[in-house]
């Protein structure tokens, strides 16, 4: 039962997205013209927003995980009266235009999350949930909410076939995660096929079996049904809801319910044949009647009102609770407290030292109290990432029935609560990277992530687009190397460094000791919008004398002059490179030089976008362009090396797989020894 | 019920583990003591083996897709007659040893594929299930059984978290593996923590309504009842079979039922308790009683009989089907029938062009009808990544009571069953890659995969291990950079080609025209025991005058002098460097710079990896140490490619993600013309 006005609404979502992809000759027209009748519902009933103030912090959050439908959701936002005019609409998929291919944050207002990808929008939308009911459990009080919002996904059959959404959905069921809704667009049609070539499992039984509130509606055009399960998804409030929805892939038009409704432009006879069937005038394009225009914007006047009504709630608020709102206020946009940073420890010199990740350990100890958006945890590994944040309580649902707190083994002291800080992720980085995204996305979390190097690869997709999408998020990874030892090739990385120093708009970091460390993490804290990936040893590292060598604020500027071992007045005849646990072997092989009557100059190079970054002067100042005998000396692929060594340079690094054996040895047997530094580097000298 | 000669079997099994562990202080005790009761009924009951030859075609596959818990694995190798001795146990995770930290394939006798990264061994046995299954159905005779083999997989809850699984248990399930069988050690905890605080689903529900057949063992120590189990497992044909086995983790020791038995030693005094508690001698350590030696024997006496009586069966098969049985021996081997490459077209020049996934698609579909062997499919793009091979049938379970095959939409008209070899994974690049590694380790398939390059940062960690543990996959990946176009940055490469050089032992090949790709598909083919990633252009380019131009057999040799646009008798001035879609560019700016008197040399190098492995005389040959102005030319980030350009050259890259615009479009506006290609290259000749 859908009325004549909801009807013709939906039906102006479905052609003005049809009308765009028509005239990009490009896009995805299938999903809008199925899945119009649903999100409008969503939209028009339920979603809360305020078109006028697309960052008003309390807004629900939608996810379009099925990112190739962007045309319907531009279609929403210019409907409800978001900044994105027809002329926009009109220049979908162009150079230079605010409606991108997939949907882009930061691109177009109202769009979240960047979607696309597969998977990711569904495991975003869990983050950004967590998000909620985290800062909810922070900083709401008993007569003042003002942290109280939904969020929604619309999702595909391929959304709901990626790992990552299997891992996500695992985790919000886990999780208790009410506040998290998700619409399936099940249309049992993908690109290549129907999904019974593929894809023939019981869905609702597989989110029910994950502690998901599970609703089926049997007609994807019924008005009536959508908005009862709707309600009751919004009422179910322990558990996170998954509504079923059967609907048509390109209905109305002659190719729906195959997979040529996809990805392709219907073409100029069936976008006709499509306005025949469905009712729609066939001319003009992209026509908005006005009842519908009228209509639509009645959700965002509502929202308006709805925002007018949360400032003065936050007014009241911080009138009784000022130091919180102002806390709250100043997250929200990513601000750091004073003296955030004043307890981060100076590590004295040592020569045995520590591995950087239980520096790092110490660091974010040290920062995390003062730091309260600072939010996150790793895929199953605490006690070896060292990323536990003592005393600051465990995000998880009150146990109900289940052992207490007490009882149950986890990395922290502070009890298990919706406002703990350190997250729980399980044996999921894919979701765990894409969770952090929806979680730095929500504005309010600075979220971390943690796991081993080498499984940086599981992580990449969500990686890249927090580097595409700008989200401060902070990935530490350690055990580093080959110096992983006894494990084996499987738990050592050797390309992963490279290989992440190769994604756009990510800055890799990795310290060579404790300060290093502890700079590292300055800089990840105090990076705005972009994520910053922090790498670290499993293995101890001296703690380097910093009286006689440079401090370790030059990692600022991701690389410096550690130390000039000169053996007379000359400038060096050498210039050592490395970055982490190779730094200390080339500060040796520099002494172990100079004593031989060769001026050699130490430099740490622990990021190079970070070096990138800097003037011309100041690289020519680290790295003098005169001195063209370089050695660098990194335990991972030397891949990108020759730029910084130059065609004279060397570069001491790991071109195969790692071994199993105790760290030490195989860093002997690959060569990671001063002698081998020593004798790489006179080679270098005697080649000239 | 466990009777005292097993017990003593299982308890040998648990104290090797230990006693391993503690030798090499670093391992996985806990997992061993607490699956080797379902590990000894497997391999004493069920698995069908011959130690005296571990490469037996018809044995029985058992993954331990949990590889942390290698030390298990060794023992039950050494105790069942591997090649495997006890010093080898006693060397564990050393420098050199055959017992590595994770069980590496090609490294001990009787390990099929590489675990250890969750997860992957799961996704692995669906893969040796889907190539036991097509195998059967491709060379077995009413009167002639000689493939009929199980894959049997023991997993953790690490692995059933992980994405990569969830993937691969939809897709087994879908497919009604019924060979494929997997023990899940239910011990509900993890690494850092118990399943309570991230993994509380309904795992058997989540199984079953994936099409699983599920039953549950309540006490992993009752050897009839784990029997009992496996016997209904492997009589359930229909569908594939999950038993659940409750199990403790640690089992017998101090630390039972406790994150910290998981992955460290447990220490003399708790080894010399746990000894205690479960009766076993404290000294001396390593101890193999006579009797269990003796009873564990026995399946693999059994299993020499069984290869005997094959042997028997297959020369009658031989017989019988010669012709059959010849491909059957030759593939298994991985070798290629005489004339497999006769079909391969040879694309006439050609200014307009094809796409180089088109050439692909036409490559792949000439030598595919020859090459019995070769098997594969992509994640869900068939149409886009040219990848299905027509009229070879699709792998997929009879339809019952479904729509039958000519209703089905699918990518090839040959038909639904069993011998199918166009391989249909879904939405699922993860398990792809994984299952792909499956189907390369059980020998007599050659797989491909295939999905969009921007996807591969899906599909690394299954990458990175094929090249780890040399199996022969083919990668195809199309829409291989910003020319994509209208999709937008989500879907535009531009790290994935550098960041897929990185990984050790991968070739990654990007072919500039249609012959180039059919000399790609050639070596792809011809590689032996490592993987080759093929990468694709959506947009057509030029099929290159191979009668102007050197011939595209160069490309076997990784870079080679497509021409030399000598302006007079001199040498060149200068070196234009291009691989994949950029190569016209820089074909016609030399011809170009020639006419304003410039002399060049214009090298295409669509492999770094196969240039590498020239002599140098050959890589100075064509790239001559004298020519120091080189301008390389790729739409990807240009990291890399210092070491082939040198201190003087240039680089036309990517170094920002891509835009959504027609094709041309973003490529012109991001320098990819012959404009942009001969200002860079006049302005490196100025700068000199």
């Amino acid at each position: 039962m859908t009325d004549q006005l909801d009807q013709k609404c939906i039906d102006t979502l479905r052609f003005l997205a049809v009308d765009m992809v028509q005239e990009a000759d490009s896009g995805h027209p299938g999903l809008p013209l199925g899945a119009a009748p649903m999100a409008y519902v969503l939209w028009q009933r339920f979603l809360k927003f305020n078109p006028a103030n697309p960052g008003w912090s309390d807004r629900d959050r939608f996810v379009l995980s099925a990112g190739h439908g962007s045309a319907l959701l531009y279609a929403l936002l210019h409907m409800t009266g978001y900044e994105l005019s027809i002329d926009d609409i009109r220049r979908f998929r162009q150079w230079g235009s605010r409606t991108p291919g997939h949907p882009e944050r930061g691109h177009t207002p109202g769009v979240e999350v960047t979607t696309g990808p597969l998977g990711q929008g569904f495991a975003n939308a869990v983050g950004l949930a967590i998000a909620e009911a985290q800062l909810a459990a922070r900083y709401n009080r008993p007569d003042h909410t003002i942290v109280d919002h939904r969020t929604w996904v619309l999702a595909s059959d391929g959304d709901l076939m990626e790992g990552v959404c299997a891992e996500a959905v695992s985790l919000a069921g886990h999780l208790r995660l009410g506040k998290l809704n998700c619409l399936y667009d099940d249309n049992s049609v993908t690109l290549a096929a129907g999904t019974d070539i593929t894809f023939t499992e019981d869905r609702g039984a597989r989110f029910a079996a994950c502690g998901w509130h599970v609703q089926h509606v049997d007609d994807g055009n019924d008005v009536a049904a959508i908005d009862a399960a709707l309600k009751a998804a919004r009422d179910e409030t322990a558990r996170p809801s998954l509504v079923v929805v059967r609907t048509h892939i390109g209905y109305g038009s002659p190719e729906q319910d195959s997979y040529k409704a996809h990805g392709s432009p219907l073409g100029e006879e069936d976008v006709r044949k499509t306005k025949q069937k469905l009712g729609w005038p066939i001319e003009p394009a992209f026509l908005v009647p006005g009842d519908a225009r009228d209509h639509m914007r009645g959700p965002g006047k509502r929202g308006a009102a709805a925002e007018q009504e949360w400032e003065q709630r936050f007014k009241a608020y911080a009138d009784a609770e000022p130091a919180l709102a102002a806390e709250f206020e100043r997250s929200q946009h990513g601000g750091l407290p004073d003296g955030w940073d004043a307890d981060i420890p100076v590590f004295p010199a040592d020569a045995k030292g520590m591995a950087t990740r239980a520096a790092s350990g110490k660091v974010l100890n040290a920062i995390a109290p003062k730091l309260p958006q600072l939010t996150g945890g790793s895929a199953d590994l605490d006690p070896s990432t060292k990323t536990a944040m003592k005393g600051l309580g465990d995000f998880n649902p009150a146990p109900d029935g289940g052992p207490d707190s007490d009882d149950r083994q986890g990395s922290d002291g502070g009890g298990w609560s919706r406002a703990g800080r350190n997250l729980h992720f399980g044996v999921r980085e894919h979701a765990m990277g894409a969770i952090a995204n929806g979680l730095a996305a929500h504005g309010g979390c600075m979220p971390f992530t943690a796991t081993f190097l080498v499984f940086a690869d599981y992580m990449r997709p969500p990686m890249r687009l927090a580097a595409l999408s700008k989200l401060h998020v902070i990935h530490v990874f350690t055990h580093d190397s080959i110096a992983v030892g006894e494990d084996g090739p499987t738990h050592e990385p050797v390309e992963q460094v490279a290989s992440l120093r190769a994604i756009p708009g990510l800055t890799v970091i990795r310290p060579c000791d404790a300060n290093e460390a502890a700079v590292a993490w300055r800089v990840a804290i105090e990076t705005r919008e972009a994520p910053v990936t922090l790498v670290f040893s499993r293995q101890d590292v001296p703690t380097l004398d910093r009286g006689r060598l440079a401090a370790a604020d030059g990692l600022r500027k991701g690389a410096y002059v550690l130390c000039d071992e000169f053996a007379d007045e000359n400038d060096p005849a050498l210039v050592l490179i490395a970055t982490g646990s190779e730094v200390h072997l080339i500060v040796e092989a520099a002494q172990r030089l100079r004593e031989e009557g060769i001026s050699v100059r130490c430099v740490s190079m622990p990021s190079w976008e970070l070096f990138e970054a800097q003037s011309k002067e100041y690289r020519d100042s680290v790295l003098p362009p005169g001195i063209t005998a370089r050695l660098a000396v990194e335990a991972g692929v030397p891949q990108g090396w020759s730029r910084c060594v130059g065609d004279a340079g060397d570069m001491l690094g790991v071109d195969r797989y790692g071994a199993s054996a105790p760290g030490n040895t195989v860093m002997e047997k690959y060569g990671f020894t001063v002698d081998n530094v020593c004798t790489r580097a006179r080679a270098l000298l005697a080649d000239r």
